[in-house]
Formats: C-alpha cells, sequence, structure tokens
C-alpha cells in the first residue's frame, strides 16, 4: 500500500491527502514533526520538504510538486481509472493551474504560513520557551489579507479558482486555508467570495478527513469542522 | 515571436534561457528589476516571481515552475521536433528531476541566493545606503557550502544531476550556481565533483548566452565567462 509521511499542519501535505482522497485511492500515513524530522525520513529525502509518498514499489518520490506531477503522469493518463484530472485542461489551462497552485504553496506559504506556523506552532512544540514575535506575526497576518483578496478575487471571477474545473490548485489554496482556519487566522466575514469557495470545497467528501485532524494542545476553533460556519 | 520577461541575474530566468538555447529557439528578451516590477510586468503575473514567458500568441505563463512544464508539454510529446527532453525518463525518472529542479529553484534560492542577492545587489541597486548585513552573508555562505557538498555528491553519483541524461534539473542547478559565480562566491578548489560537473555544462553552447551577461556596475571575476577556470 502506498505511504505518506506528512504533518497536520502542513498545507502541501493536505493538498496531495485531498488529491488521494478524491481519487479514493487508500495510502497510509505516517506523521512527523517538520521541526525535527526523523533520521530515516530525511534518508529517503534530503530536502526534507513535506510530504513524502512511498509509492506500491520503488523509490520515494519527493515534495508537492514532485508527487502532484507524479500522480497526474501516473494515473490521469490513464483514462480507464476516470479520474477527476488534477491539472485539467489544454497545455495553456495546466500553465494556469500550475501558476495558481504555486502562488499558494510557495507565495502564501512564504509570505503567511510559515511565519504563523513558527511562532504559533513550531515554536511551542520544540520547547523554545521564548513568547511568540508579535511583529513577525503581524507582519503575517497583514500578509494574508492581501493573499485573501486575491483568493477572493479568483473566486469571484471563476468558477474554481484556476477555471472551469476543481483542480490541484483548489487543493493547493485548500490545504492553506485550512491550515489558517484550524489556527484561527481567518475572519470570513471580510471575505464573502473566498469564503462562499471554501465553503463548497470543505463540503467535498475528500475533505472530511482534515476536518478530523486534532494537534495535541491546539484545538481547532467550533467553525473548523463545521461546514455551516 | 516568444519574449522572456527575466533578470540577469535571477536563477530561475537563467533556467528558462538555458532550456530555451538548448532548443535554439528564438525568443526576445525583456529585462526588469525583480525589487521594482514596472506595473505592466504586474498586471501580467500578479505574484510577480520571474519569469514570465509570452508565447507567440494568448495568455502569459508565469514563473519558472509552469513555464518548465508548459515548455515540456507544449514541445517535447512533439517527437518529430527532437528536442532533448526537459523531463526525460520515466514517471519516476521525472520525479527525481523534479525534486532536484524544485531543490535549487526553491531550497537553494530560499537559503542562499536571495540572501546574497539582497544584500550585494538588491539593496545598492535600490538606492537603499544601509551597508551589507555581514551575519546575514555570513549565514548565506554557510549554507551555500553545504548546498555545494550536495551538488558534489549528486555530481560524483551520477552523469547529469538528476540521472544518465541531461535534464531541467541541470539547468536549474547552473541557473544558481552560474548567478553565485558571477558574485565570486564560490571556491571552486574545494568541490572538485561540483567543478567538473559545472565545466561540462558551461562548456555547451546554449551556455553562451549567459556567460556575455553584464550587469552595470558589477562586473564578474574574469574565471565567469572562462571555459578553462
Amino acid at each position: 500500500m502506498k505511504k505518506l509521511i506528512h504533518y497536520q499542519l502542513c498545507a502541501a501535505s493536505r493538498a496531495v491527502r485531498l488529491a488521494l482522497a478524491q481519487w479514493e485511492m487508500e495510502c497510509a500515513l505516517e506523521e512527523v514533526k517538520p521541526w525535527a524530522l526523523p533520521g530515516h525520513v530525511l534518508r529517503l529525502h534530503p530536502g526534507g520538504n513535506l510530504p513524502v509518498l512511498l509509492p506500491d514499489a520503488g523509490e520515494p518520490v519527493c515534495g508537492v510538486y514532485a508527487i502532484s506531477e507524479f500522480l497526474h503522469e501516473s494515473y490521469n493518463r490513464d483514462a480507464s481509472l476516470a479520474l477527476m484530472p488534477l491539472f485539467p485542461g489544454t497545455e495553456r489551462g495546466r500553465a494556469e493551474v500550475r501558476r495558481v497552485a504555486d502562488w499558494f504553496l510557495r507565495k502564501f506559504e512564504t509570505e503567511v504560513s510559515q511565519y504563523l506556523l513558527d511562532e504559533k506552532v513550531y515554536k511551542p512544540m520544540s520547547g523554545i520557551r521564548s513568547s511568540p514575535d508579535l511583529p513577525i506575526i503581524r507582519a503575517a497576518r497583514e500578509n494574508l489579507r492581501y493573499h485573501l483578496s486575491y483568493l477572493s478575487y479568483l473566486a469571484e471571477q471563476r468558477k474554481w479558482l484556476a477555471g472551469d474545473e476543481l483542480s490541484f490548485a483548489d487543493f493547493a489554496a485548500a490545504g492553506q486555508i485550512s491550515v489558517l482556519d484550524y489556527l484561527s487566522e481567518i475572519d470570513w466575514s471580510e471575505f464573502p467570495e473566498a469564503k462562499s469557495w471554501y465553503a463548497r470545497i470543505k463540503s467535498r467528501p475528500c475533505f472530511r478527513p482534515l476536518l478530523q485532524d486534532r494537534l495535541p494542545g491546539f484545538n481547532p476553533p467550533a467553525a473548523y469542522a463545521n461546514l455551516d460556519f
């Protein structure tokens, strides 16, 4: 059976979990701490960025970029499987899916989630006793407002974030947004279009496992798992 | 004709220029400053990460991830063109090309080049008068040693960085390494395997335009354009 080495509050891991769940593909999960990766994970993947996919046989596939393209190449090309395409459309359409996925997995990560996770989760979990760095948290929250505006803009213009079809771009964005929602960082009242997109993706069956995630010592707000938030 | 919006010392732009030159594909270049992107570039690509490819017609393709996959999908699938595959091999082989490309375009960028470019180029070019932040430069140089060790390890194990064939992983790494070489940051005597790989890729015809790059006020060391360095 496949195995995914992941972390509950890693957005890239969540994006891949959504894709696998959308495809109803069985996959064991091994959770590791990104701030203290065990040796066996670093030996499989010296780069260390989660997730890592161990396919049914053979070498690991490392990081969300290689994994998403590997799943697309391995399963979407076989039309008899009739799986939702992660990168649908023409060459141009897929370029747009990749642009939006890259926005959320790279730009959003470095400008927002990495800071908030460091300050609110990784530091306390790893036993660093210093209090959260408030100027960093404020800057990340300011950046978050800009990203939520962009998400709202996309959600207003299009049915799904990269066009008419649900795609890996939606899973990438949902991975990030669900992590910040878990951390009570999103005030939905200000971003109705983003909220309407999130409500649609959150109510899909593939989302259910994410809504059951619970980090010891960090309970999400009540609305996190509520489909009518 | 195609156009690439790029910056001379942007590694991702260089990786795409290498691919286009390897394919002998005509492409106009428009250089912009990453620290002061003009409005027309931000309107084409709100994410702002270079490069941006304007294909012969239609919408722009934004960022190195979308561009490299777009080129692969648009031109490598047509076997009659007989172009070097950017992502050669099987699904697993291509996953390895993507892992190594991601290592250099994301991990190397955030741990090494972004800091050195900020301190040595962007700050002075954008008129910020503060002197370079030496602890940041020292940390980036320490990280660079670790990355050059990893590059040496790959170069020792394999013919090219992701396996037996030249691939986009080599272009990604060569983009980064050539930027740091331009900035006199690499002591080749310590990393003979990495040097041997770099000498091989540097002597390819596709590399020539990069060796002619000159930034006003920042001349590269004499060995930068020398094939026998």
